[in-house]
């Protein structure tokens, strides 16, 4: 990302996609290809293990790799001649062990589900904290009355729980999906060449499956060099949380509104503030969440866009994709690592959210004001809430691949 | 849609997403209503009647209610409106027991599911269709050899068959996955003014549930004014189905281009021609999908893009949301029935499939054409593929809503 | 459009891109391109007048050729034919008069340009009306004080004055851009089969010159069958308008919030009321300019991702910008319409806004109220108000093709 | 940038938009500041030498500030503070001579357009190189037949001098609109706190002329913190080039392909190699500007859809906005490079593109060959490119800013 993307995710997610935490990825799958082809019989053990003790990242010169990439039009391209080219020093018969039968894709669509994986917990870690964190808010406010406001306009009453209990389910719908998705999409890429693994001897899906299990992904019984709707769906679910979270951070923050002023999101040091203003109290956390609802749909467009690769791989597309989704996972993470640190010190001014109402009510004809604006109405709401917290209290909770 | 949209869809998607059909589905709704709210007692059954018996499009001037909803901002004022009216004509104690505890936007959101369900339905069965003319034509050409091509040059051999049983395979990906979504999605949505149910007197979830087994729908324990996820998530699905129709097509077409000539989209009459070239016979099956794969990305980024719905209901967002999922489930349903419609009579010219593979062979050295080009290799392939045809052949299918 | 998509539009709109007005153009291509064709001594001159006399809308079946497109694949397909046909049925001679040296894609890029003019003229006149009634705005408040909102948060003061000039200098960037971008975008598309004009004999640039002049279009000196970049960068500028717009309804109905209370839209009969809730009064406008500015960016980023167009004609992507294209007109329309509408009878609630402003420095440290939020602060925007006020007074506005 | 994305760009682009670079720019925007204010008596001249004379990139610990700007929110917070540290350490008065009347979002759009002027420079310089190279091809192959193809098919013929006559003068006509927009976009934004200059004691237009001047800016009359779319023009000019550049890429690579044969991308050392097959030969400038034109459209669309700014400074829309920005600078520098570096080095099969029609001649009636696909139909196309050339070789080159 650059400089100004990078404010907007994580350190956590930029270094999982940068240059090192990728170089070493795509040496784990060498060495896993070795070692599983050794496993089979298919390359000798003692040059499988010269293999895999050289795919170590500190032994290799990352920003040359990395800047090596934009002229080969490839990551792997400069990876894998490094290799060669170290495993050479150490035993030259070893050379003929690496990259055996596979490609530059393989090599580059399990790297990005390896890098991908420690943020994707990340990110399912931040999603059960925030729905939890909504089911003690739904909870503690369950019969808090609220200004219900539809079209921008004042509407009914509804309680604060039951917008917290509307929140949480979604987030955890959103949260069931993507752990229902990421075991599959999560996956060793081995087709070699053309997605033949003509190169395998009959052995690949035996690799496939040791590599699997050694590198903690799925063993898909095809592989996707062009064939991306695994890997994209995961994408879309990912989108899908993300326009969740940015629609509760668009109620909070229209809720933090001075003139509404019903939450207020916790403040720190150096956070909120401005350069210019020393009274203001900027909700940092919902902006992140919503420029990241904001650009999560367009990064889900390209990988959608992008799937219809030629052949048996894609000029342009398969590249396109890459880098958005790397795009998406890192405004994902900053806006799901937003809202579970903010939330925990929410402020609720559930004084403020009767107030509204009274100042609503005392405009309107006492009939109006009685029928649709009494107080009493969150009641029902409430109702409904506690039902609904004991639902989902008792609901599985998803866990990522 | 336009009349530069529909050449991209289907008379069926057209019809159920014209004025006439989704009049009905919001009548339908209304009818289903009245019906469930008297048998858990909270209107009189005889006036329920009267509003049910009420509920037939052919009594409802369908054009001026269209013509009406611009002003008014949405479908179901103007309905509500003459719906009420009409009744009131047969019996004025009747118009009370109507839209009892119902808001426009349950009309709308349930109307649109029950638009969808029919154009989903054949979305589906297009797909099942062309997956199982992908397992024949895998079947028959196992292992016929075929240039593999990646970053748009030869790289190696394939088979014409394995190319099908990946295609197939993502096609049965897909529709699995949307099979898995729909019935989730395609909800009653029932939240009264505010999503609280307010006025159903602690009746609420009786009267979805009651709703949900006459229209056909499922009933979701929280109302989804404006959390979307569950609905969008059917949008991102129908999204990477386009999106594999559309790499299937692009397949193809590139296949079919006069200097490649491996496969022929079928011609018929009036279908493929031009109006100025008497010889052209062009892929229309093809750029219809491939249009569509244009299209749905940006429709689903719309979807998301709406996500973040303010408080009750959005002003705008929700709006966009129903504009855009239309456009999407009819190219959509333009996409699938292009293909279903293609593939029964494609022309494979495996014979060509071989020569283009022998005129590359002619100009390679020949330890190159041996090591990469040799037509033999499609036997790996083929083998591969008979494995996969007989897994994919066992597969359970998935079914819409 | 669906009935899903044409509350969102105006009547004129979806006219304009229904069936019979697309024909009609395309009839009077068919026209001009005789009589242009006759004027050079291409054809026959008495043919001609047959062929462009037998182009009159009355004589053809609309619905049949709209219903033959999707099974042709193009609009001009059937049309041609059913030209053909009904010249040959006055003059056999005159059937090869028709079409002469034309192709599909001449036709309906043409006739695109024709039905679009008349919808860009509105939305400019419309453009034009919103930026004299926000002047109106400006004029009249230059220094009503209005409190400032950086990222949701009260900030200092402005005046309302000046937030009015910003919005009208924005929407009259805009229409000069648009205007500037039209009559290049607004084009006779006349390339023959191939883009070569190879059947006109070299009268190519002299029969585009006459036609242009028939027609009201300009006359490119390069046929654009697959170089859209003129013909999208109007879509852009419609974007950048939509955009524009969007900003001014998010500020709107910010404002028109009932906790804010500062301005209202007008209502009228049957307009931004709710089918449950008599009470309400939404902002039915800013609705639906907020739809389009949600919409339209996917419309464009249809367009621009449509543009690598293939060789002399594209398979998919052409026929999706087609598709796109409509939308966003359709959508713009329905923006540009809706804000003209609405603000020559915007309700400001000048005393509102200082009660706003005076709520917040209650609440504040004196030295913060004092210098931050004084109401005489807005003196010093209304000064910028009233200078900026004079200079967009005299520039000139622009006008569309 | 990721290391996903960064192969898709170049290292200047990347530089531009990286840390240090920006703080650099930020920095600059404080020192003009200073300066601006000492010339027009806002501030002591001698305490403004101290805040120029400290805005030096070198001072500053680059990683420490990007770092704090996601706990702050934004990157000019960070800067401020230890801008305002450093200078206190020199003269504890010239703090309050710092960042007077100034915002963040002041500091930051400005550096934006400083960071963003290098990197459009090289694309337009990129853009006149690759313009210049497509005249060159097209007077060398004005005349040289070349089988036309629509739909994906042959269609007749036409010259490949025409053909890239056309490529050039879209990309002529992207230039020309780039140039055009490029000096009002790339300005100095000085709104003060709240886009109103109230600090500015009525001296904001002499102070915004003055750094206009001296960072080589446009001084615009309004400021546009909420208002975006003269930048947001610049965006859509950009994906404008980036389509078309597509589009030559597009068809390039169709003529690559093996079986098409009329076009080689240039190669070089490692650069279009595979990983695993010695044979390859990919045109990997091709995939990067393919890639460019997959996600440009995304980033435009994500621009537009951020216009809808709240107020005087937006909560994610913004932030969201400045993170497409320089995802699309990047890809589009990377596609400039790509086909600038590639097109002096293309190599035409002139007499493949013979070969090719003569082969399909062979298989047609003899009729139909002769009436459509007789070589000497070039010549049409030979003539209208000659006289094309000669007006695209006088047309001006637009310059950036």
């Amino acid at each position: 990302m650059t400089v100004l993307e990078g404010f907007l995710s994580t350190p956590e997610a930029i270094e999982s996609f940068g240059g090192r935490s990728f170089v070493d990825a795509m040496l784990r799958f060498e060495a896993a290809l070795a070692r599983a082809q050794a496993r089979v019989g298919l390359i000798d053990p003692a040059l499988a293990d010269t293999v895999a003790n050289t795919c170590r990242v500190d032994l290799f010169d990352v920003p040359k790799i990395v800047r090596e990439s934009g002229h080969a039009g490839s990551l792997a391209i400069p990876l894998i001649a490094a290799l060669k080219e170290a495993i050479g020093l150490f035993n030259p018969q070893a050379v003929a062990a690496t990259h055996v039968g596979s490609t530059s894709q393989d090599v580059i669509d399990t790297a990005m589900a390896l890098v991908t994986r420690p943020v994707l917990d990340a990110i399912v870690q931040d999603a059960h904290a925030i729905r939890g964190e909504l089911l003690r808010l739904a909870e503690q406010h369950a019969e808090t009355p609220l200004l219900a406001r539809t079209l921008g306009q004042p509407a009914s009453v509804t309680s604060f729980g039951w917008k917290c209990v509307l929140w949480a389910d979604a987030v955890g719908r959103c949260l069931a999906r993507l752990c229902e998705t990421a075991p599959t999409a999560l996956a060793v890429q081995l087709g070699g060449a053309v997605g033949t693994q003509a190169e395998l001897r009959g052995q690949g899906a035996a690799i496939v499956a040791l590599m699997a299990a050694e590198l903690g992904l799925s063993a898909p019984p095809t592989p996707r060099h062009t064939l991306r709707d695994a890997w994209v769906a995961l994408g879309c679910d990912i989108g899908l949380l993300v326009g969740t979270l940015g629609k509760i951070a668009r109620d909070l923050s229209l809720m933090a509104q001075f003139e509404v002023g019903e939450v207020s999101e916790p403040t720190g040091k150096g956070r909120g503030t401005s350069s210019a203003m020393p009274h203001k109290r900027n909700p940092v956390a919902c902006m992140t969440a919503l420029a990241a609802a904001q650009r999560a749909p367009q990064a889900v467009a390209a990988l959608l866009g992008a799937m219809p690769q030629e052949h048996e791989r894609a000029l342009g597309h398969w590249q396109a994709e890459l880098a958005e989704w790397s795009q998406l996972m890192l405004c994902a993470h900053g806006a799901s690592r937003a809202l579970a640190s903010a939330l925990p010190g929410l402020e609720v001014h559930a004084a403020r959210m009767r107030a509204n109402l009274e100042a609503l009510r005392a405009q309107l004809p006492a009939a109006t004001a009685a029928e649709w604006f009494d107080p009493a109405l969150a009641a029902h709401a409430g109702t409904l809430a506690r039902a609904q917290i004991a639902r989902l209290r008792e609901a599985p909770s998803g866990t990522a691949a």
